[in-house]
């Protein structure tokens, strides 16, 4: 149970705080930080930081041998020269208390065409209680609650009794490489925290992803055939047909396991990058689909991959083009495995109690069917990774939004887990 | 019957410029004049001809005033101040005899993955009896057969007794913007001579064609639906299905057709370029496919749209994601109708009887699945309109040729038509 008093105090500096908050947002969201093109909103952050006292380490995916780490992705068709990660760290000069990392990732996913948006995705345009835009919700919400929440026990003249890191990375919604880089680079804590937007939910588990490209091309057999299918395009699409199915038999099996049973059809599998063709009037000799699909904490990458070559492999040996123009997978960005937070550890109890103090309900869990970052610190180094943020809406959609009453209540449950797990003192 | 010592004297002068006339095409070929790039190659061109004393006409397609000509097809996506035209003319001092246009196109389709070619595309490769390269069939040859059978006439010490326009035009692989913009400048004669790669046959029909893009785009209903195939690409695929199993219809009723009864499934659908999505972990929001559909002459292009309008609507109504999100069509590029030579006219029977001189054999006929440039001359001009030429493979595909023993032969034929038609004096 919080110390109420000490609550008191910071939810008066975190309302105080939030208008401000709420500029800072927009300010964000203003940023076209697509995978990337983070760089700018990166140095932006790495000021804000250090102007708030952080000590900030600033680098680059260019500068960290990544690729025989565990968790790494592979990656194609990027410049990791700019791909720039802020590590703002506040040094208790005596620690006394628990240490944490507070994460967040500042990359976003493609807009889609932006006709379809209410307002356009980068002016984070305000819609009653919603700030809007691409990645408002998913998670910039998440990172100025991050900032401000540690603004508010400033406000509220204390100070943490432990060291804090505040991490923004990028590439979380490709690889995860980001946050895989501040782990290479020696950042550890007590425990974790990764304000995604979970709505006030704790994430027990989620599934891993991983992505492939199909590539499908070669000659046609006969040009007199192409309006009977034959061609790398409509070939291209028995392989999609064939994934699903496969996809159907993982769901059927996955009504057995332990977290995700209840869950119907945990394992999304999106076709959701086609490309072919050249012209209208040639038969198409290439086509690639960018693929998605998941897979249930517990299965190894090494068995979700050979589940998905030999389905491919099946679906092409009785295509008339592919028979003769085998198809080729590569797996290009995520290989993440699932995780589970293991029920029971003192950080989930400390953040559950300043959930129940600021909400007056319990801290509900949720099952998650996409990944998240806490992967790396909970998977590969044993912390305490809780994954607990604020509300959003049309995540990866149109008119993505950041619930505004949500996000100051979760800003004040995470300034309050930040006093309970760090511990506070009066500043000098 | 040609004049047996003149097709002699011919035949000795397109022999002796055949290596030059091979070096030409394979300089023809190093332009890499895909659509929009032809501009270079059509300045090399104009010089080309301005040096053997044609009188050179060079513009560009937004010169002209093309939209309410018959024949027009729309246009997306380019820029016609960059689409140049040349005519070369060559104007006798007395004409008597009959006036010739000879028409070829210099664009030429995307290569596709240059990997898959023996020999990079745009190098002008020669395997034994073939130069290949991209463009080397269709229709560079042609065109060089175009310039040296009128130099061979000047070699062999002759001149025409006809004007004679020697055209080299652009846009013949997604619009005959180019042809129809010859006719608007106003350019007429007796006949039209057009050595596409036929082979030493004559076209005595072509289908029409069409192209149009299917555009679907929405929000997905809901993303826990994203594998069973709400969404954009998948709904794609429901339309291009669709498309395929109206054209099945119209290959039934086309048995039953005068030119083309005879052929199997005259009329080609290709949906030949897809793209969709952004982000392989996003439901795809839009996808749109490049298509391409035949129609037989006398089907109207009115009749042709509104088939495809129909089944496209019927498709969408039935999809999850199209019946929320109708899907758009685009009639963008070819607007072509078909065209019959109608047999017996006396330009035929010249070309013939020159074709049986130097082949000894007849000259066959043959309908052809694809459109080409001769309908602007015979259907909106009332002009005969030939289209007959050399031997070339893999158009569109990969190692595209030109066969050069057939070419020196085809130009022969031409210089012998040129002859008989034009009528010939000794040059002064």
């Amino acid at each position: 149970m919080p110390d109420m008093q000490l609550l008191d105090r910071l939810r008066h500096a975190v309302a105080a705080g939030f208008d401000e908050q709420t500029r800072f947002l927009a300010e964000l969201v203003r940023f076209p930080s697509v995978r990337g093109e983070e760089a700018p909103l990166q140095d932006w952050m790495a000021r804000q930081l250090a102007a708030r006292g952080y000590s900030v380490d600033r680098y680059t995916l260019a500068d960290i041998d990544l690729a025989n780490l565990p968790g790494f992705s592979p990656v194609l068709d990027t410049d990791y020269t700019r791909a720039v990660q802020v590590v703002g760290a506040r040094r208790a000069t005596s620690p006394t208390g628990r240490s944490l990392i507070i994460q967040g990732h500042v990359d976003v996913v493609p807009t889609g065409p932006v006709e379809l948006w209410s307002s356009p995705p980068f002016t984070a345009a305000v819609q009653g209680e919603w700030l809007q835009g691409r990645g408002a919700g998913d998670m910039k919400q998440g990172v100025s609650a991050m900032v401000f929440a540690l603004d508010a026990i400033r406000t509220a003249g204390l100070e943490p009794a432990a060291d804090i890191y505040v991490q923004t990375v990028t590439e979380e919604e490709c690889t995860g490489n980001g946050a895989l880089s501040t782990l290479a680079r020696g950042y550890r804590a007590d425990a974790v925290l990764i304000p995604e937007p979970t709505d006030g939910t704790i994430t027990r588990a989620h599934v891993g992803v991983m992505w492939f490209r199909l590539l499908v091309r070669g000659v046609p057999v006969h040009v007199a055939r192409a309006q009977s299918g034959t061609n790398a395009i409509m070939s291209a699409y028995q392989l999609i047909l064939a994934v699903q199915r496969h996809t159907d038999t993982l769901n059927e099996a996955a009504r057995q396991d332990p977290w995700f049973g209840a869950i119907p059809d945990p394992i999304k599998f999106n076709p959701g990058v086609l490309r072919g063709g050249d012209w209208a009037s040639s038969t198409p000799s290439w086509c690639e689909v960018d693929c998605r699909i998941g897979l249930l904490p517990g299965t190894t990458l090494e068995e979700a991959r050979l589940g998905v070559q030999r389905c491919v492999a099946e679906a092409a040996r009785v295509d008339g083009f592919m028979a003769n123009n085998p198809p080729e997978i590569t797996w290009n960005g995520f290989q993440a495995d699932g995780y589970v937070l293991e029920p029971g550890s003192e950080a989930e109890r400390v953040l559950a109690a300043c959930h129940h103090a600021v909400f007056g309900t319990e801290m509900e869990e949720r099952r998650s069917t996409a990944v998240n970052d806490t992967r790396f610190y909970g998977l590969y180094h044993r912390m305490s990774a809780l994954c607990y943020g604020p509300r959003g809406e049309n995540h990866h959609g149109f008119d993505e939004g950041a619930h505004l009453p949500t996000l100051q209540q979760i800003t004040l449950a995470i300034a309050c887990f930040v006093a309970e797990w760090c511990g506070v003192r009066e500043a000098r």
